[in-house]
């Protein structure tokens, strides 16, 4: 890959895998911004929030490399692939990190499991900027170019103007056809949780195991300035998330009780 | 395990497997609070964040049971653990969910990593009052009794009044003679993040592989209501963590953006 002062180095990850549809669209929409170097796994990290590979050691294979590209598989997770790249791989620190695009909302609760918001999370601590887009389905056959024009609007602003410390994007796409996405809202992350979440089965042996499923419920169905009631009203949402987890409004009230 | 209906319901778990000290401290130190119910993984979780198991099932075996609590290895990670025991494995929900003793600080940006702390927020999710505890040592003999007189603390206040919902508790306790610790502070969580953070290596093959490793940095030495600072001052630090990840405090700037 050939890197000019003047080019923008963006770093490109997932945590679908490098076979992922979404991360092919996601590659070739971002490549009229800059250099890419790119970093998944060759199989899936669903659901693998922030974790760490803490007690195995970590191996990276470069699998192609062009004029304007570089891809490596990554033995670890979404965190670990941003950590390496940023820290090992890269000729500098990216101008950018972009995640995805999710097979899946990551919308209310779901950014606390997503190993693709995992991924911009680790770009905040790094203080590099950095961006998650997820597409509303699950679906194997589901059409990616829907999100093209958005995650050009949310880079080009990105790319323009850095986002402060600590704060990344949260960037939900509902599964519709181009024409009936409404526009781009700024929101913030519904409150919500699963239920009704394993399915218990036998195995041939007769013994008991659980797969993890479950229905999302919405805790505040009725509030309109959620990623959730955008998703559900044609909207694609933008949520502001934070690395400081710290409840600021519930200090005062804790501290008259120790 | 006599579970009556003035029993309170205690779920134990930690993300240090069940054969760490921490988690052996916590039971004897909660037994005195009610029935417990105990899960964890016999091998560590550490750093697993809020992974789920989601590409395989879940085992899940009881290996002891006694007139006061019922202890479960699972196979998956602390949250997986959280979800079995209160969809599946329990009488009623718990009254209250303890995670811990971690192996080492929980403080600053680890929250993000943390496997104990994700328990705490996936009880959180559910609504029920959760709280993690972490003592600031990795040491193979690190002492945690000085722990047991802020879990009697803590866990006495948390069963007289529940947190508000989406609001758990991160304890950080300094590895200190108990004479040393100067008492427990409301603060919050400090930003921070690692540096340097892999070593590069080589296989008897010659490939290179990697060990994540680093060394933490805090960003704001200077202040002084960080549980940072309350830990290298000789307090145990309080800190209420949400799981809501938006930063609220950008939205309106963010609006003008897009």
């Amino acid at each position: 890959m050939k890197l000019e002062a003047t080019d923008k180095l963006i770093l490109i990850t997932n945590d679908d895998g490098l076979y992922a549809a979404g991360l092919r669209t996601l590659i070739n929409t971002m490549k009229e911004f800059g250099k890419l170097v790119v970093i998944s796994a060759t199989e899936s990290r669903s659901g693998m929030s922030q974790a760490l590979t803490v007690k195995q050691p970590l191996r990276v294979k470069l699998l192609e490399e062009d004029d304007n590209k570089r891809v490596y598989a990554c033995s670890g997770t979404p965190t670990d692939g941003v950590k390496l790249a940023v820290n090992q791989l890269m000729e500098r620190r990216p101008d950018l990190i972009v995640s995805g695009i999710n097979h899946g909302s990551n919308a209310s609760a779901s950014v606390l499991y997503s190993g693709t918001m995992a991924a911009a999370l680790e770009g905040c601590l790094y203080k590099i900027t950095s961006v998650g887009f997820s597409l509303n389905s699950y679906s194997a056959t589901a059409d990616f170019s829907v999100c093209e024009e958005y995650i050009r609007k949310v880079c080009k602003q990105l790319l323009r103007e850095a986002l402060p410390d600590g704060i990344c994007l949260n960037v939900n796409i509902p599964a519709l056809p181009a024409s009936e996405i409404k526009g781009m809202v700024v929101v913030r992350q519904a409150m919500g949780s699963w239920k009704e979440e394993f399915e218990k089965r036998k195995d041939p042996a007769g013994k008991t195991y659980y797969w993890l499923t479950g229905n999302f419920i919405n805790h505040e169905p009725g509030s309109t300035d959620t990623d959730e009631w955008a998703i559900k009203n044609g909207y694609v949402s933008v949520v502001p998330v934070g690395t400081d987890m710290t409840a600021h409004s519930f200090i005062s009230t804790l501290k008259t009780k120790f």
